[in-house]
Protein backbone atom coordinates (compact mmCIF):
# COMPACT_ATOMS: atom_id res chain seq x y z
CA UNK A 1 0.00 0.00 0.00
CA UNK A 2 2.38 3.03 -1.19
CA UNK A 3 0.81 6.27 -0.16
CA UNK A 4 0.51 8.80 -2.46
CA UNK A 5 0.44 12.42 -2.96
CA UNK A 6 -0.48 15.39 -4.45
CA UNK A 7 2.01 17.56 -5.91
CA UNK A 8 0.80 21.44 -7.68
CA UNK A 9 2.78 24.48 -9.47
CA UNK A 10 4.67 25.26 -11.80
CA UNK A 11 7.62 24.72 -10.06
CA UNK A 12 7.12 21.85 -7.91
CA UNK A 13 5.82 19.85 -11.08
CA UNK A 14 8.95 20.63 -12.78
CA UNK A 15 10.90 19.73 -10.54
CA UNK A 16 9.47 16.17 -10.26
CA UNK A 17 9.53 16.03 -14.13
CA UNK A 18 13.00 16.20 -13.40
CA UNK A 19 13.83 14.38 -10.54
CA UNK A 20 11.53 11.66 -10.18
CA UNK A 21 8.86 11.30 -13.35
CA UNK A 22 8.62 7.67 -12.89
CA UNK A 23 6.26 8.28 -9.62
CA UNK A 24 4.29 10.86 -11.00
CA UNK A 25 0.51 8.42 -10.55
CA UNK A 26 -2.01 11.03 -12.49
CA UNK A 27 -1.41 14.24 -13.97
CA UNK A 28 -3.84 17.26 -14.71
CA UNK A 29 -3.36 20.46 -16.87
CA UNK A 30 -5.70 23.51 -17.08
CA UNK A 31 -7.12 23.17 -20.84
CA UNK A 32 -7.31 26.91 -20.70
CA UNK A 33 -4.06 28.40 -19.69
CA UNK A 34 -1.88 28.28 -23.01
CA UNK A 35 1.31 30.36 -21.65
CA UNK A 36 4.69 29.42 -22.21
CA UNK A 37 5.07 28.04 -18.42
CA UNK A 38 1.99 25.70 -18.46
CA UNK A 39 3.11 24.39 -22.06
CA UNK A 40 7.15 23.68 -20.90
CA UNK A 41 5.15 21.07 -18.37
CA UNK A 42 3.09 20.16 -21.33
CA UNK A 43 6.27 19.57 -23.13
CA UNK A 44 7.74 17.74 -19.99
CA UNK A 45 4.94 15.37 -20.11
CA UNK A 46 4.87 14.56 -23.55
CA UNK A 47 8.73 14.20 -24.39
CA UNK A 48 8.42 11.45 -21.34
CA UNK A 49 5.54 9.70 -23.02
CA UNK A 50 3.10 10.51 -20.07
CA UNK A 51 -0.77 11.25 -20.00
CA UNK A 52 -2.13 13.75 -18.83
CA UNK A 53 -5.88 15.01 -18.94
CA UNK A 54 -7.02 18.35 -19.73
CA UNK A 55 -9.08 19.40 -17.07
CA UNK A 56 -11.03 22.84 -16.11
CA UNK A 57 -10.10 25.29 -13.34
CA UNK A 58 -12.79 24.10 -11.33
CA UNK A 59 -11.42 20.79 -11.11
CA UNK A 60 -7.95 21.80 -10.76
CA UNK A 61 -8.92 23.88 -7.66
CA UNK A 62 -10.46 20.48 -6.26
CA UNK A 63 -7.60 18.56 -6.86
CA UNK A 64 -4.93 21.03 -5.09
CA UNK A 65 -7.57 21.20 -2.09
CA UNK A 66 -7.65 25.27 -3.29
CA UNK A 67 -4.01 25.47 -2.93
CA UNK A 68 -2.34 27.60 -5.82
CA UNK A 69 -1.76 24.83 -8.36
CA UNK A 70 -0.92 27.35 -11.29
CA UNK A 71 -2.72 25.40 -13.66
CA UNK A 72 -1.00 22.00 -12.97
CA UNK A 73 -1.70 18.93 -10.56
CA UNK A 74 -0.19 15.59 -9.95
CA UNK A 75 -0.70 12.58 -8.13
CA UNK A 76 2.95 11.09 -7.67
CA UNK A 77 4.22 8.23 -4.81
CA UNK A 78 5.98 9.30 -2.53
CA UNK A 79 9.50 10.04 -3.04
CA UNK A 80 11.76 7.08 -1.58
CA UNK A 81 14.24 7.52 1.42
CA UNK A 82 17.90 7.09 0.55
CA UNK A 83 19.98 4.43 3.04
CA UNK A 84 23.46 4.98 4.76
CA UNK A 85 24.79 3.12 2.00
CA UNK A 86 23.97 5.78 -0.61
CA UNK A 87 25.20 8.56 2.08
CA UNK A 88 28.26 6.83 2.44
CA UNK A 89 28.86 6.77 -1.27
CA UNK A 90 27.54 10.81 -2.17
CA UNK A 91 29.99 11.84 0.80
CA UNK A 92 33.08 10.24 -0.42
CA UNK A 93 32.02 10.83 -4.05
CA UNK A 94 31.19 14.55 -3.60
CA UNK A 95 32.60 17.39 -5.64
CA UNK A 96 33.41 20.91 -3.71
CA UNK A 97 31.86 21.29 -0.05
CA UNK A 98 29.95 19.33 1.63
CA UNK A 99 26.80 21.16 3.15
CA UNK A 100 24.21 18.68 5.06
CA UNK A 101 21.64 19.17 7.61
CA UNK A 102 20.85 16.86 10.50
CA UNK A 103 17.63 16.44 11.95
CA UNK A 104 17.62 14.72 15.14
CA UNK A 105 14.14 13.67 16.72
CA UNK A 106 12.57 15.93 14.71
CA UNK A 107 9.23 14.03 15.17
CA UNK A 108 6.66 16.47 13.73
CA UNK A 109 5.90 15.81 10.42
CA UNK A 110 4.92 20.00 9.28
CA UNK A 111 8.68 20.68 10.80
CA UNK A 112 10.39 18.15 9.33
CA UNK A 113 8.59 19.86 5.87
CA UNK A 114 9.09 23.23 6.80
CA UNK A 115 13.21 22.15 7.53
CA UNK A 116 13.23 20.25 4.05
CA UNK A 117 11.60 23.80 2.33
CA UNK A 118 14.22 25.77 3.76
CA UNK A 119 17.21 23.64 4.02
CA UNK A 120 16.53 23.13 -0.55
CA UNK A 121 16.29 26.76 -0.83
CA UNK A 122 19.74 27.50 1.08
CA UNK A 123 21.76 24.66 -1.11
CA UNK A 124 21.75 21.91 1.55
CA UNK A 125 22.61 18.64 -0.22
CA UNK A 126 21.18 16.36 1.99
CA UNK A 127 19.36 15.84 4.88
CA UNK A 128 20.47 12.88 7.65
CA UNK A 129 17.79 11.80 10.44
CA UNK A 130 18.01 8.55 12.39
CA UNK A 131 15.89 5.94 12.15
CA UNK A 132 14.32 5.98 15.42
CA UNK A 133 12.47 8.62 17.18
CA UNK A 134 12.07 10.61 14.20
CA UNK A 135 9.74 11.47 11.68
CA UNK A 136 9.32 9.46 8.18
CA UNK A 137 8.93 10.90 5.00
CA UNK A 138 4.73 11.57 4.54
CA UNK A 139 2.05 12.86 2.67
CA UNK A 140 2.13 15.61 4.89
CA UNK A 141 5.80 16.16 5.39
CA UNK A 142 6.31 16.47 1.38
CA UNK A 143 2.84 19.04 1.02
CA UNK A 144 4.42 21.37 3.62
CA UNK A 145 8.25 21.01 1.98
CA UNK A 146 6.17 22.58 -1.25
CA UNK A 147 8.05 20.22 -3.75
CA UNK A 148 11.47 20.19 -1.73
CA UNK A 149 11.22 16.64 -1.04
CA UNK A 150 11.36 15.80 -4.73
CA UNK A 151 14.47 17.09 -4.73
CA UNK A 152 16.35 17.32 -1.51
CA UNK A 153 17.40 13.58 -0.60
CA UNK A 154 16.55 12.31 2.88
CA UNK A 155 18.92 9.82 4.07
CA UNK A 156 17.66 7.78 7.36
CA UNK A 157 20.49 6.27 9.19
CA UNK A 158 20.47 3.20 12.12
CA UNK A 159 22.54 4.87 14.57
CA UNK A 160 23.10 8.64 14.27
CA UNK A 161 26.21 8.98 16.32
CA UNK A 162 28.38 6.57 13.78
CA UNK A 163 27.17 7.99 11.32
CA UNK A 164 28.38 11.60 12.67
CA UNK A 165 31.77 9.90 14.16
CA UNK A 166 32.17 9.16 10.15
CA UNK A 167 30.91 12.20 8.78
CA UNK A 168 33.89 13.88 10.59
CA UNK A 169 36.18 11.46 9.51
CA UNK A 170 35.66 12.13 5.74
CA UNK A 171 36.43 15.93 7.07
CA UNK A 172 32.92 17.37 7.20
CA UNK A 173 33.07 19.79 9.93
CA UNK A 174 30.21 19.28 12.24
CA UNK A 175 28.25 22.30 13.76
CA UNK A 176 25.23 21.28 16.60
CA UNK A 177 22.69 24.23 17.98
CA UNK A 178 21.97 24.22 21.76
CA UNK A 179 20.59 26.87 23.88
CA UNK A 180 23.36 26.02 26.37
CA UNK A 181 26.32 26.74 23.84
CA UNK A 182 28.81 29.73 25.02
CA UNK A 183 29.64 31.03 21.10
CA UNK A 184 26.21 32.37 18.75
CA UNK A 185 25.90 31.39 15.07
CA UNK A 186 27.67 34.60 14.12
CA UNK A 187 30.81 34.18 15.84
CA UNK A 188 31.17 30.61 14.74
CA UNK A 189 33.23 29.54 11.64
CA UNK A 190 30.59 28.21 9.19
CA UNK A 191 33.28 27.60 6.45
CA UNK A 192 34.16 24.38 4.19
CA UNK A 193 32.53 21.37 4.12
CA UNK A 194 29.71 21.31 7.05
CA UNK A 195 26.79 19.54 8.26
CA UNK A 196 24.78 21.63 10.89
CA UNK A 197 22.90 19.37 13.15
CA UNK A 198 19.62 20.52 14.79
CA UNK A 199 17.51 18.88 17.41
CA UNK A 200 13.87 18.78 18.23
CA UNK A 201 11.72 21.91 19.34
CA UNK A 202 11.66 22.18 23.38
CA UNK A 203 14.54 19.63 23.69
CA UNK A 204 17.36 20.81 21.64
CA UNK A 205 19.99 18.16 20.77
CA UNK A 206 20.36 14.90 23.06
CA UNK A 207 23.98 15.19 25.38
CA UNK A 208 25.60 12.70 23.04
CA UNK A 209 24.72 13.65 19.78
CA UNK A 210 26.22 16.89 21.21
CA UNK A 211 28.99 15.33 22.46
CA UNK A 212 30.05 14.18 18.74
CA UNK A 213 30.03 17.77 17.23
CA UNK A 214 33.19 19.98 16.76
CA UNK A 215 31.30 23.36 17.59
CA UNK A 216 27.76 24.01 19.63
CA UNK A 217 26.41 27.20 18.38
CA UNK A 218 23.70 29.35 19.47
CA UNK A 219 21.00 32.07 18.16
CA UNK A 220 21.11 35.58 20.33
CA UNK A 221 17.86 35.44 22.08
CA UNK A 222 15.77 38.07 23.76
CA UNK A 223 15.10 36.50 27.23
CA UNK A 224 11.16 36.53 26.56
CA UNK A 225 11.82 33.85 24.23
CA UNK A 226 12.23 30.52 25.33
CA UNK A 227 12.91 28.96 21.86
CA UNK A 228 12.44 29.07 18.52
CA UNK A 229 10.72 27.08 16.00
CA UNK A 230 12.52 24.75 14.38
CA UNK A 231 12.07 25.52 10.66
CA UNK A 232 13.07 29.17 11.58
CA UNK A 233 16.25 28.69 13.51
CA UNK A 234 17.22 25.93 10.84
CA UNK A 235 16.52 28.91 8.38
CA UNK A 236 18.86 31.94 10.25
CA UNK A 237 21.48 29.03 10.66
CA UNK A 238 22.10 27.61 7.31
CA UNK A 239 21.94 31.33 6.03
CA UNK A 240 24.95 32.09 8.37
CA UNK A 241 26.43 29.34 6.49
CA UNK A 242 25.23 30.81 2.64
CA UNK A 243 26.49 34.12 4.00
CA UNK A 244 29.77 32.98 5.13
CA UNK A 245 30.12 30.73 1.65
CA UNK A 246 28.59 33.30 -0.72
CA UNK A 247 29.35 30.76 -3.09
CA UNK A 248 26.91 28.31 -2.02
CA UNK A 249 23.59 28.75 -3.36
CA UNK A 250 24.30 29.46 -7.13
CA UNK B 1 -17.82 39.30 23.61
CA UNK B 2 -14.63 39.75 23.82
CA UNK B 3 -12.34 36.43 22.93
CA UNK B 4 -9.90 34.91 24.95
CA UNK B 5 -6.81 32.11 25.14
CA UNK B 6 -4.85 29.87 26.66
CA UNK B 7 -1.17 30.64 27.84
CA UNK B 8 1.24 27.94 29.52
CA UNK B 9 4.66 27.31 30.44
CA UNK B 10 6.43 28.98 32.96
CA UNK B 11 8.07 32.16 30.49
CA UNK B 12 4.66 32.37 29.18
CA UNK B 13 2.90 33.21 31.94
CA UNK B 14 5.73 35.33 33.54
CA UNK B 15 5.66 37.66 30.71
CA UNK B 16 1.44 38.09 31.39
CA UNK B 17 1.96 38.60 34.62
CA UNK B 18 4.60 40.97 34.14
CA UNK B 19 3.23 42.71 31.03
CA UNK B 20 -0.30 42.49 31.31
CA UNK B 21 -1.53 40.66 34.68
CA UNK B 22 -4.94 42.37 34.44
CA UNK B 23 -5.74 40.01 31.30
CA UNK B 24 -5.84 37.28 33.36
CA UNK B 25 -9.66 35.70 33.62
CA UNK B 26 -8.31 32.52 35.50
CA UNK B 27 -4.86 30.30 36.40
CA UNK B 28 -3.96 26.89 37.58
CA UNK B 29 -0.69 25.43 39.03
CA UNK B 30 0.64 22.10 39.23
CA UNK B 31 -0.39 21.27 43.14
CA UNK B 32 2.54 18.81 43.05
CA UNK B 33 5.29 21.04 41.78
CA UNK B 34 7.62 22.69 44.55
CA UNK B 35 10.72 23.83 42.53
CA UNK B 36 11.60 27.06 42.37
CA UNK B 37 10.27 28.15 39.03
CA UNK B 38 6.80 27.42 39.36
CA UNK B 39 7.20 28.99 43.05
CA UNK B 40 8.00 32.15 42.07
CA UNK B 41 5.06 32.00 39.23
CA UNK B 42 2.62 31.21 42.82
CA UNK B 43 4.29 34.52 44.18
CA UNK B 44 4.09 36.17 41.47
CA UNK B 45 0.16 35.55 41.10
CA UNK B 46 -0.32 36.36 45.16
CA UNK B 47 2.10 39.79 44.47
CA UNK B 48 -0.92 40.79 42.56
CA UNK B 49 -3.34 39.51 44.13
CA UNK B 50 -4.81 37.13 42.21
CA UNK B 51 -6.36 33.93 42.99
CA UNK B 52 -5.30 30.90 41.22
CA UNK B 53 -6.49 27.03 41.67
CA UNK B 54 -4.39 24.19 42.66
CA UNK B 55 -4.60 21.18 40.60
CA UNK B 56 -3.52 18.18 39.54
CA UNK B 57 -1.27 17.22 36.26
CA UNK B 58 -4.18 15.82 34.26
CA UNK B 59 -6.31 18.41 34.53
CA UNK B 60 -3.48 20.99 34.11
CA UNK B 61 -2.96 18.61 30.46
CA UNK B 62 -6.58 19.04 29.60
CA UNK B 63 -6.34 22.63 30.13
CA UNK B 64 -3.31 22.75 28.05
CA UNK B 65 -4.62 20.82 25.07
CA UNK B 66 -1.87 18.72 26.10
CA UNK B 67 0.58 21.59 25.74
CA UNK B 68 3.69 21.61 27.65
CA UNK B 69 2.75 23.35 30.42
CA UNK B 70 5.12 23.32 32.80
CA UNK B 71 2.78 23.46 35.77
CA UNK B 72 1.15 26.83 34.77
CA UNK B 73 -1.57 27.80 32.84
CA UNK B 74 -3.96 30.34 32.62
CA UNK B 75 -7.14 31.61 30.95
CA UNK B 76 -6.48 35.13 29.55
CA UNK B 77 -8.41 37.72 27.57
CA UNK B 78 -6.32 38.67 23.83
CA UNK B 79 -3.94 41.60 24.35
CA UNK B 80 -5.00 44.86 22.48
CA UNK B 81 -4.18 45.90 19.35
CA UNK B 82 -2.07 49.54 19.38
CA UNK B 83 -3.10 52.14 17.14
CA UNK B 84 -1.59 54.80 15.08
CA UNK B 85 -1.49 57.34 17.67
CA UNK B 86 0.47 55.23 20.05
CA UNK B 87 3.12 54.29 17.03
CA UNK B 88 3.75 57.63 16.23
CA UNK B 89 4.19 58.26 20.32
CA UNK B 90 6.70 55.26 20.27
CA UNK B 91 8.31 55.97 17.49
CA UNK B 92 8.97 60.06 18.69
CA UNK B 93 10.03 58.95 21.79
CA UNK B 94 12.21 56.14 21.57
CA UNK B 95 15.17 55.65 22.56
CA UNK B 96 18.31 54.56 20.64
CA UNK B 97 17.98 52.85 17.71
CA UNK B 98 14.62 51.52 16.36
CA UNK B 99 13.81 47.70 15.14
CA UNK B 100 10.45 47.33 13.76
CA UNK B 101 8.69 44.47 11.65
CA UNK B 102 6.24 45.67 9.02
CA UNK B 103 3.77 42.73 7.67
CA UNK B 104 2.18 43.84 4.42
CA UNK B 105 -0.77 41.88 4.13
CA UNK B 106 -0.36 38.66 5.99
CA UNK B 107 -4.27 37.05 6.49
CA UNK B 108 -2.89 33.85 7.53
CA UNK B 109 -2.78 33.43 11.55
CA UNK B 110 -0.02 30.95 11.39
CA UNK B 111 2.23 33.19 9.27
CA UNK B 112 1.26 36.32 11.46
CA UNK B 113 1.93 34.10 15.15
CA UNK B 114 5.18 32.59 13.93
CA UNK B 115 6.42 36.09 12.86
CA UNK B 116 5.62 37.24 16.15
CA UNK B 117 7.52 34.61 17.72
CA UNK B 118 10.04 35.27 15.77
CA UNK B 119 10.55 38.91 16.17
CA UNK B 120 10.32 39.15 19.85
CA UNK B 121 13.51 36.75 19.64
CA UNK B 122 15.33 39.02 17.65
CA UNK B 123 14.71 41.98 19.00
CA UNK B 124 12.24 43.96 17.46
CA UNK B 125 10.17 46.51 19.13
CA UNK B 126 7.07 46.78 17.41
CA UNK B 127 5.20 44.80 14.31
CA UNK B 128 3.14 47.10 12.19
CA UNK B 129 0.15 45.97 10.18
CA UNK B 130 -2.61 47.54 7.69
CA UNK B 131 -5.89 47.33 8.83
CA UNK B 132 -7.57 46.12 5.37
CA UNK B 133 -6.40 42.17 4.16
CA UNK B 134 -4.41 41.58 6.98
CA UNK B 135 -4.89 38.88 9.64
CA UNK B 136 -6.44 40.31 13.03
CA UNK B 137 -4.85 39.65 16.96
CA UNK B 138 -6.59 36.14 17.92
CA UNK B 139 -6.22 33.31 19.88
CA UNK B 140 -4.79 31.35 17.16
CA UNK B 141 -2.11 33.84 16.40
CA UNK B 142 -1.76 34.20 20.22
CA UNK B 143 -0.83 30.80 20.43
CA UNK B 144 1.00 30.49 17.57
CA UNK B 145 3.02 33.01 18.76
CA UNK B 146 4.23 31.47 22.22
CA UNK B 147 3.82 34.19 24.25
CA UNK B 148 5.18 36.97 22.16
CA UNK B 149 1.81 38.37 21.39
CA UNK B 150 1.96 39.15 25.36
CA UNK B 151 5.10 41.51 25.21
CA UNK B 152 5.43 42.50 21.42
CA UNK B 153 3.05 45.30 20.62
CA UNK B 154 1.09 44.89 17.58
CA UNK B 155 0.11 48.14 15.99
CA UNK B 156 -2.44 48.35 13.21
CA UNK B 157 -2.39 51.50 10.91
CA UNK B 158 -5.27 52.53 8.39
CA UNK B 159 -2.92 53.60 5.63
CA UNK B 160 0.34 52.11 5.28
CA UNK B 161 1.85 54.08 2.88
CA UNK B 162 1.29 57.46 4.71
CA UNK B 163 2.89 55.24 7.61
CA UNK B 164 5.74 54.31 6.01
CA UNK B 165 6.42 57.67 4.65
CA UNK B 166 5.99 59.02 8.10
CA UNK B 167 8.36 56.06 9.16
CA UNK B 168 11.40 57.74 6.83
CA UNK B 169 10.85 60.91 8.04
CA UNK B 170 11.59 60.10 11.33
CA UNK B 171 14.86 58.71 10.74
CA UNK B 172 13.81 55.01 10.00
CA UNK B 173 15.53 52.79 7.50
CA UNK B 174 12.59 50.85 5.44
CA UNK B 175 14.04 47.54 4.07
CA UNK B 176 11.55 45.62 1.84
CA UNK B 177 11.86 41.98 1.29
CA UNK B 178 11.29 41.23 -2.69
CA UNK B 179 12.41 38.40 -4.99
CA UNK B 180 13.17 40.60 -7.44
CA UNK B 181 15.32 42.81 -5.79
CA UNK B 182 18.97 43.06 -7.14
CA UNK B 183 21.04 43.10 -3.67
CA UNK B 184 20.54 39.93 -0.80
CA UNK B 185 20.30 40.93 2.24
CA UNK B 186 23.67 39.94 3.31
CA UNK B 187 24.61 42.53 0.36
CA UNK B 188 22.63 45.14 2.27
CA UNK B 189 23.45 47.54 5.07
CA UNK B 190 21.12 47.45 8.20
CA UNK B 191 22.11 49.21 10.75
CA UNK B 192 20.79 52.01 12.70
CA UNK B 193 17.24 52.04 13.39
CA UNK B 194 15.70 50.18 10.61
CA UNK B 195 12.20 48.75 9.41
CA UNK B 196 12.06 45.39 7.48
CA UNK B 197 8.66 45.36 5.56
CA UNK B 198 7.86 41.96 4.40
CA UNK B 199 5.19 40.66 2.12
CA UNK B 200 2.66 38.02 2.18
CA UNK B 201 3.67 34.17 1.12
CA UNK B 202 3.86 33.39 -2.07
CA UNK B 203 2.68 37.50 -3.35
CA UNK B 204 5.32 39.71 -1.79
CA UNK B 205 5.85 43.24 -1.04
CA UNK B 206 2.82 45.27 -3.28
CA UNK B 207 4.38 48.06 -5.70
CA UNK B 208 3.26 50.53 -3.60
CA UNK B 209 4.63 49.08 -0.58
CA UNK B 210 8.08 48.71 -2.54
CA UNK B 211 8.21 52.04 -3.94
CA UNK B 212 8.21 53.30 -0.02
CA UNK B 213 11.47 51.44 0.75
CA UNK B 214 14.95 52.66 0.84
CA UNK B 215 16.18 50.12 -0.23
CA UNK B 216 14.79 46.46 -1.48
CA UNK B 217 16.36 42.83 -0.61
CA UNK B 218 15.74 39.16 -1.48
CA UNK B 219 17.28 36.11 0.22
CA UNK B 220 19.22 34.34 -2.12
CA UNK B 221 17.39 30.65 -3.18
CA UNK B 222 17.90 27.86 -5.04
CA UNK B 223 16.39 27.76 -8.81
CA UNK B 224 14.28 24.75 -7.40
CA UNK B 225 12.42 27.02 -4.51
CA UNK B 226 9.87 29.21 -5.29
CA UNK B 227 9.76 30.89 -2.05
CA UNK B 228 10.26 30.47 1.60
CA UNK B 229 7.82 30.50 3.95
CA UNK B 230 7.29 34.23 5.67
CA UNK B 231 8.07 33.29 9.02
CA UNK B 232 11.40 31.60 7.92
CA UNK B 233 12.06 34.36 5.28
CA UNK B 234 11.51 37.17 8.25
CA UNK B 235 13.61 35.20 10.54
CA UNK B 236 16.90 35.04 8.16
CA UNK B 237 16.29 38.98 7.73
CA UNK B 238 15.78 39.85 10.91
CA UNK B 239 18.78 37.85 12.15
CA UNK B 240 20.85 39.70 9.74
CA UNK B 241 19.94 42.67 11.26
CA UNK B 242 20.31 41.39 14.63
CA UNK B 243 24.62 40.28 13.18
CA UNK B 244 25.03 43.83 11.78
CA UNK B 245 24.09 45.26 15.54
CA UNK B 246 25.38 42.69 17.69
CA UNK B 247 24.78 44.81 20.30
CA UNK B 248 20.72 45.25 19.81
CA UNK B 249 19.49 41.83 21.60
CA UNK B 250 20.57 42.12 25.00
Amino acid sequence: MAESQTIYGIHAVQALLTKGPSRIINAWVDKQRTDSKVNQVREGFEALGLHYESVDKKTLEKLAFGGNHQGVVVAAKLPQEMTEEALKKKVATREGDAFYLVLDQVTDPHNLGACMRTALAAGVQAIIVPKDNACRLNATVCKVASGAAEVLPIYRVTNLSRTLKWLKAEGVWLTGAAGEAMQTVFDASLTGSVAIVMGAEGKGLRLLTQKHCDQLIKIPMSKEVESLNVSVATGVILYEVVRQNTLRVK
